[in-house]
């Protein structure tokens, strides 16, 4: 039973695996400072492992069998102010995968099992020291890698989301009470909620749970990088601009994995927001003709993107070519509110601004010399101030997990059942069923119910030792 | 100039690279307090980063410019009571590769710089924390990869190694005070350091040098392995129990990396202790006809053997075969010193044990089938035996290092020109000039003397962070 602690004592190498300066063990569970204290003696004298205050750094040897393995620095954690909020012990030993091995060995001929992946979390989570978001942000936090995934991680982690999912599901039990005692007095057909006031706050919930699932694709977009699509007619210098953006930055995030590569998308970071260019190159070349494209998958991938870079060549570009086609592009993409920026580029063939560009004032629009790598700050600049508006936007709550955003679908539907309900004068019992339906996908959030199966699924995905 | 403390600020990753539960970034120098105070706030307050106690594991936000990076454990070392001796302070992050990054990241922009490898521990030495084997020693430490390699490494870094050094070197001391004391009063012609208690005194300190040299052939071969040879005539089994004795322990060390694996050598670790095990299978299979071998590469794996395990039929070899085997391998590898076990296999073949072998006493001789993988452990408690006995041997101090070993022979023959100079009763100040050679040859093991070549050398092996 994955939902109950089992009251084992687990432990795991914490750290990366590999040859390096340090590596931490950690044990955590009933029997930790036990199984510890046979085999850790402090260089400063304390006369038993109890001894050693908490939450500091001790320096001893870990021993095997009175046989020195290493000279390691520990720190103990009390129940239940420890991570996992059992008694946990850290030890922080050479870096040797060899003396690694050993002192996990050591600990579990003690009595300590191996832990399984998130087995920690899980345990925090079972314990009551973090909710199940906040247990799943820890897997997003680690797996972050750019400063916007880290920042939304980071959030949900310390609570911010679960804080709004909690107060939702608070004004839901109120409203489920006041349901509740109506069936309790259900043969005296008394109406102690008024449907008006059920209906008012059924709006405000159902308006918060749409903000949030509007969140989702935002989150989505964050986490994977914000697709960016450039388009333009032939020759008006994509591919210049592309390898510009990429380049430029590439030396800063060469030293962090997970940096993409192919042909037709390259992920790149600026001011650690993930973006994802998607080179329009092999596809259609200008959106004039975009009614003719037919090719389902370029068609897909523009309506996919958040940002359009609209490039043009400003010495042989006019104001009517330009308005035309962002007009038939807005039409064909009406649904889909992609922020367009518009880049005139080769500033460097044209002596003066035309004057016809002030008109384009509703529009973004930088000048550009790709060719000669002159103001492409103001193109990232302007990615940015999407970011940090559509960020702003999100009120810092944004959903990136695929399994709340299902549960908020589904919380919505039973809302939209209760409404249906109230509208058809359904009696208390058969809203109340709606209604612990809803709490239930809430609930289902942030853990308050759970099962086995999602407990396994969500903490399969972490890696041991955390 | 290595040689002295630059006063910077360095900063690493400790732990190995990768995505991991937990990361330790580490920052030290006279600016690391500041520096980490700068980013870091803790969750329970502090009024100042001054006021968090030391060795204190303290549990906060480790900010950039006011935006959290991550919940991060700090914990604070005060100059002198550090691993490098200047004020430390470690990073507990979350183990995503981006935010260890942006941590380190976050430490330069403040002004810390990356550490170089094996800057901290240099730090250690420059500081007097640690002599110089002793640093080297967390090196063969953190590379260990059997539990006698990790042993000798462990004890040199706990400073067994340097104690008998510097107790030699003091010794030399005051042999030169005696003689810089005679040059002194040259004019005088006076005898201050009797030439025969000179002479003792040399002895015994080349008894004891010459037991460290000996003990580098012993050290060397723990580090990389124990060489065993497995000789006998073909069919007597000499592969089955070669596989044997590989299969049998090989899941215990197959999480363990560097059990490397190739066609006629095979490491294993048995109880702690790696031996490579070379099939003599391409080779001659007896060597009754040693005599014809010819190839200079059997010859030298022979001659590298630190033990022969001597395989023959139990059910066919006789008394004379046997004893006559030894004899000719024994004139043939007279220098060598190897420790010969022979192994009767085909136990399974005879009723009893020959009544020829109570004979035998002088050589240890295991009764085994390898077909029926009966006694296999006998070999291996022989071999345990014979590492227990040469480790007693070497009283636990094990020479390791080629350079502690260069050091040891250039102080040997310093030593000899000192012992020829008292016999061809040469003045005090050309003993006196020996005497400074052997000194300094002695004080460059722990790094009394040394110079920029010898610590880049040393520490560029180190990994980053350590």
């Amino acid at each position: 039973m994955i939902t109950h602690l089992n009251n084992e004592t687990i432990c795991a190498i914490a750290t990366a695996p590999g040859l390096a300066a340090i590596a931490v063990v950690r044990i955590s569970g009933p029997q930790a400072f036990q199984i510890v204290s046979n085999s850790f003696k402090a260089y400063r004298k304390y006369t038993s492992f109890e001894e050693i205050p908490v939450q500091k750094v001790v320096l001893g040897t870990f021993e095997n069998h009175g046989q020195p393995v290493d000279e390691v620095m520990i720190t103990k954690f009390q129940k239940p102010y420890s991570y996992t909020g059992e008694n946990l012990v850290e030890i922080s030993c050479h870096g040797s995968p060899f003396i690694q091995q050993q002192i996990l060995q050591i600990l579990i001929e003690h009595g300590a099992r191996v832990a399984r992946p998130g087995e920690f979390t899980l345990n925090a989570f079972l314990n009551g020291r973090i909710d199940l978001s906040q247990a799943e942000a820890v897997a997003d936090l680690i797996a972050s890698n750019s400063t916007l995934s880290q920042q939304i991680a980071y959030n949900q982690m310390r609570g911010h989301f679960s804080e709004r999912i909690k107060v939702l599901r608070q004004q839901l039990i109120t409203f489920s009470g006041l349901i509740e005692l109506e069936l309790d007095f259900s043969e005296e057909d008394l109406e102690f909620a008024s449907r008006n006031d059920l209906s008012t706050l059924l709006d405000a919930i159902d308006a918060e749970i749409a903000t949030l699932k509007q969140s989702f694709s935002m989150g989505n977009v964050l986490k994977n990088g914000i697709p960016v699509v450039i388009i333009g007619k032939p020759n008006v210098g994509k591919s210049t601009l592309l390898n510009l953006l990429v380049k430029e930055e590439r030396a800063i995030v060469s030293d962090i994995p997970g940096t993409t590569r192919d042909a037709i998308e390259d992920t790149m970071t600026i001011d650690g927001v993930a973006f994802r260019f998607i080179d329009t190159a092999g596809l259609r070349d200008s959106f004039d003709v975009i009614e003719s494209i037919g090719i389902q998958r370029t068609y897909q991938k523009i309506k996919q993107a958040a940002i359009v870079l609209y490039l043009f060549d400003v010495s042989e570009t006019t104001f009517e070519e330009i308005t035309e086609t962002i007009r038939e592009f807005k039409e064909k993409f009406q649904d889909d509110n992609q922020h367009i920026i518009l880049v005139a580029n080769k500033l460097d063939l044209i002596e003066e601004i035309p004057n016809y560009f002030p008109d384009l004032v509703e529009m973004e629009t930088v000048f550009v010399s790709a060719k000669r790598n002159q103001n492409i700050h103001l193109i990232t600049d302007s990615l940015m101030k999407f970011v940090a508006m559509q960020s702003q936007e999100e009120n810092q709550t944004i959903v990136t997990s695929a399994r709340h955003y299902e549960a908020l679908l589904r919380t919505s539907d039973a809302l939209q059942d209760i409404r249906n309900g109230i509208e058809q004068k359904l009696s208390g019992d058969l809203l109340a069923f709606h209604l612990r339906d809803a709490l239930f996908h809430l609930g289902s959030i942030t853990g308050e119910v759970t099962n086995n199966e999602v407990l396994e699924e969500i903490f399969s995905k972490f890696c041991i030792g955390k």
